[in-house]
């Protein structure tokens, strides 16, 4: 993988990473004559976190991020290197009730972008793909992921299988999507621990990953189609597990 | 639009149309040598509807559908007309608690298919797209849609607000989806009749689209990304909407 620099934008993405992970940002640039309270506000959280912060002119801005809507923030930022399964192990020992996806041999780069984003939206810790026969972290997945590949790491595994019962042995519940399965993903208790399997396009899950599965669940297929886009699919499993965690805020 | 013929495969998505509406099938075609229940099943329905049908070889069907899952089942059908804004209307009149998605300038053809195929497996009974400025109905969108193209409806309406109105008229709820909003998708009651819309990728909805809203509600945004795919948002929406309307059954 290219090392260097990744730049970030928005300042919903900005904050966040300021917020969280300070140490990850080399350079807060604002936009040239932007000084209103959300601005100062990050200029002010960058300066605590001794972070250095630049103004850019609008034509820079246009230059590096194009049509993108960057409200006139960005931020260079140390790319997110790949996990390891030992790095996983690690950040699942800190973290409560945890939230991971794995991809089950999904193979088109736009795949694994959208769903890296919609894993970020949804505050997945990670997402777990193979190392073989699998889409991997390419500069076309981080366009598609739309900065999401730079703050929610990828895990490149040899064997899925056996990652998955490392995970149930982390304590994790391995919840697989299927379109014949009988329960609805909401029959299932996603609060706790899970890792969210869905299959590559198509095909759905292996056999083998589907044995290591702790329960399978199925989505709305009330239509013709045969089966949903994975990245849809993935993003309906993360709402409704987001949905059940959140069922108790107001 | 190109007439013709359009294809069709796969055992659930050839079923649903010949239960639906088996006089939009023009030839139903089996694979030599299948003849398990299923696709018996397949058959006697066809039979019953008087759709002819007819055997083809491996060879056909991997020159007409790739390496798609068919799983030995396709048909010819005559192609989906786009529905007028009247067309809706009709519809309407005999639909019951009718779920539609309407589309505020999707520029991307793949996210238009992506919406329409998501649209298709929740039930959606027509998708709403503006006529100007946003992607129409092409051999991409129909493509990417898996064969939804030809079961659920495009309507592209001149005045999307218009269109909006009319709708409010026919007794639905207008629901819009953005980023800043108060309420969560699940705090809004979506299972009367109602239309669900989306905002263009990046920009959001359009400042009259959104005045036209009973409701706008947001999605789960707990990462950096500052916005989610527009058809992984839309498939978080009508899942949403499925899963209320489903709450009673088991």
């Amino acid at each position: 993988m290219k090392s260097g620099v990744a730049t970030i934008y928005g300042l919903h993405a900005v904050r966040a990473l300021l917020s969280r992970r300070p140490e990850r940002i080399l350079t807060l640039k604002l936009m040239t004559g932007r000084d209103d309270a959300r601005v100062r506000e990050l200029a002010e959280l960058a300066q605590r976190a001794g972070r250095p912060v630049e103004r850019a002119d609008a034509r820079e801005f246009k230059h590096r991020l194009g049509d993108a809507v960057h409200q006139g923030v960005m931020a260079e930022i140390a790319p997110l290197p790949p996990w390891t399964e030992d790095d996983l192990l690690v950040a699942l020992a800190n973290a409560k009730h945890p939230l991971l996806l794995a991809l089950d041999g999904v193979q088109d780069p736009h795949n694994l972008g959208a769903c890296l984003r919609t894993a970020d939206a949804c505050g997945a810790l990670a997402v777990i793909v193979p190392k073989d026969r699998a889409a991997q972290l390419t500069a076309t997945v981080r366009k598609v992921a739309a900065g999401a590949a730079e703050t929610t790491p990828v895990v490149a595994v040899t064997n899925l299988v056996r990652c998955l019962v490392l995970l149930k042995e982390a304590d994790l519940w391995v919840v697989g999507a299927e379109a014949q399965a009988t329960r609805r993903a909401r029959d299932v208790d996603l609060t706790a621990g899970i890792v969210l399997v869905l299959g590559a396009e198509g095909a759905g899950l292996r056999q083998l990953t589907r044995q290591s599965c702790d329960f399978v669940v199925r989505l709305p297929q009330l239509g013709a189609v045969e089966s949903l886009n994975v990245s849809v699919a993935a993003g309906m499993l993360l709402y409704e597990a987001v949905r059940q965690r959140d069922a108790g805020s107001s």
